[in-house]
């Protein structure tokens, strides 16, 4: 199938590999509201300017959206949907139901297929949350991130005054999760579950206790949690802390049994060297989905939910009977 | 949607549970070939013999077939999709392919759905590993079970002359797991995965030298396998291993990255109290799909591969979209 990207940051990039390195797959083009000519693809795949992505149309089975959450995706992946099939990795989970809406109602009128939300978290965690929930419905369920670098808290970070540069961990609790494992269905704050730690390299001169505090009571970001911050040079933030590892667990504790005797728990956890490849391999997965479901005639929006597992694989329906069932 | 459940045995006592307390099914019947008046369910359902089952076709909407992969499934599974809608969890790794293709062919010629093999391996380990091979096609997958009773071990021990009971605990290797987790690939023997830990009762006067010696030989049982035998009395048999819990995880290692420069781990690890009602728990969800891809016009034998996730859910498509996504 004929893939292009949308979009060449740091998740782009990620599907740029998983789907050159995929066999059913071909990369046709990058796909970019910046220069054209400011851009190289590792691949060596054409970069297009996105205004004339429309051109294109029967060139590309499905486009894969790499923009942001916040300010791209409300509004391009429904535009796109209006002349391709498509998938992005949306991931502001309270405006789930209005983006859903917003792209099958683009893609209903195309008859294309867009599959939102094919990330991570949203994504493979959505499914080990709905397989642990059927299994389970007694039951409860937790997510836990990291450890894992967050980019809007860094992000959050380099805003405040004096500071240089910043990368911020997300990291679980242990006690937290073994309470959960334990089956003692704890209720937690947002304290109980993760803590923040920050590496934060300062600019010359600049009152670093004042940013210790403005990082420590910032609303929301980190002032709900325990949170801890170091300064660093830039060369060390560089070697220890340049990379975008990520993860985290979805953990279900449910009862079965005649009298809801028998605890059990349903674990599914990711340990990620890079966010943003893993990502993009997951996107990869479901552009071969929506392909498939659009060329059985199926159109508007779906999510990971309304995807066959058996879509996503590159394995024949053969080789998953024999092999991985 | 009425369900039947096929087989009162541990799975169809787990099975009973989770559709008695599902508020969209209804339990119809209990169809067994014992003597119908032998068997009181725990929820009151009628027992019937297996022999008037199709005249029940009119009402029941699926069948959950409990009986046993080796003996029962092979012929029973088909022989009912001639008329039902039919779960069953066959679990012969080896015979699957057979085993959907006979479903298939009944199933279509009914115009019924049959989803085989939906328990927990394979049923939900089974999607772990093509949720996993999907997003990391570069990459190795285990699966490691335990600590958990094999019912199959324990009733080769039985089968020992001077053996009265026994239950076989099958225990994966901690260092075997951490080696997996640290992306080191490694490849494993039977014995570098799992212990294999006997707990025994004698008969009084029984040569406890021969019995230790008969099961740590026994051909693909235990020979392959570093193998612990305790001899206990019934009693503590009774009190210390009564139950049957299970559980395991499915592991894939796998890289990412334009020059496949980055290590990830997927991991699904089920911790069960008790294996047959988790079973019965997924046979239940299985039957809700079944009975939503027969609503809609689908035929023939599936796995759970087949099946969209949210088909598995009791929850609704809002819900699933505000809440779980």
């Amino acid at each position: 199938m004929r893939i292009g990207i949308v979009g060449y940051g740091n998740i782009g990039r990620g599907v740029e590999a998983a789907v050159t390195q995929a066999a059913d797959m071909e990369l046709v083009a990058v796909f970019t509201r910046r220069d054209p000519a400011s851009i190289t693809t590792a691949s060596g795949a054409p970069v297009i300017a996105y205004d004339e992505i429309v051109s294109m149309k029967s060139d590309i089975d499905v486009l894969i959206i790499c923009g942001g959450s916040a300010t791209d995706l409300p509004w391009m992946t429904p535009e796109l949907a209006a002349n391709f099939n498509v998938i992005d990795s949306f991931d502001n989970h309270a405006n789930i139901p209005q983006h859903f809406a917003n792209v099958n109602t683009a893609a209903f009128k195309s008859g294309k297929v867009g599959i939102i939300s094919c990330g991570w978290d949203p994504g493979y965690f959505s499914l080990a949350r709905i397989l642990a929930d059927s299994a389970l419905p007694d039951g409860d369920s937790y997510t836990f991130w990291g450890r894992g670098v967050s980019q809007g808290h860094s992000d959050a970070i380099r805003r405040i005054e004096g500071v240089k540069d910043a990368r911020q961990y997300t990291v679980p609790i242990e006690a937290a999760v073994e309470k959960v494992r334990n089956n003692e269905h704890p209720e937690f704050t947002a304290r109980d579950m993760h803590l923040r730690e920050c590496w934060v390299v300062a600019e010359d001169g600049a009152d670093k206790a004042a940013i210790e505090e403005a990082i420590k009571t910032m609303p929301n970001y980190f002032e709900p949690y325990d949170t801890t911050v170091e300064f660093i040079s830039q060369e060390e933030l560089g070697e220890k802390h340049g990379g975008l590892p990520h993860g985290g667990s979805v953990i279900r504790s449910g009862r079965t049994g005649n009298n809801y005797e028998f605890n059990n728990t349903v674990e599914f956890t990711l340990n990620l060297d890079s966010n943003p490849y893993f990502t993009g391999s997951i996107l990869a997965c479901a552009a071969r989905a929506a392909f498939r479901m659009y060329e059985e005639g199926q159109c508007g929006a779906k999510t990971l939910f309304d995807v066959p597992p058996a879509y996503l694989s590159h394995h024949s329906r053969e080789e998953l009977l024999a092999h991985m069932l």
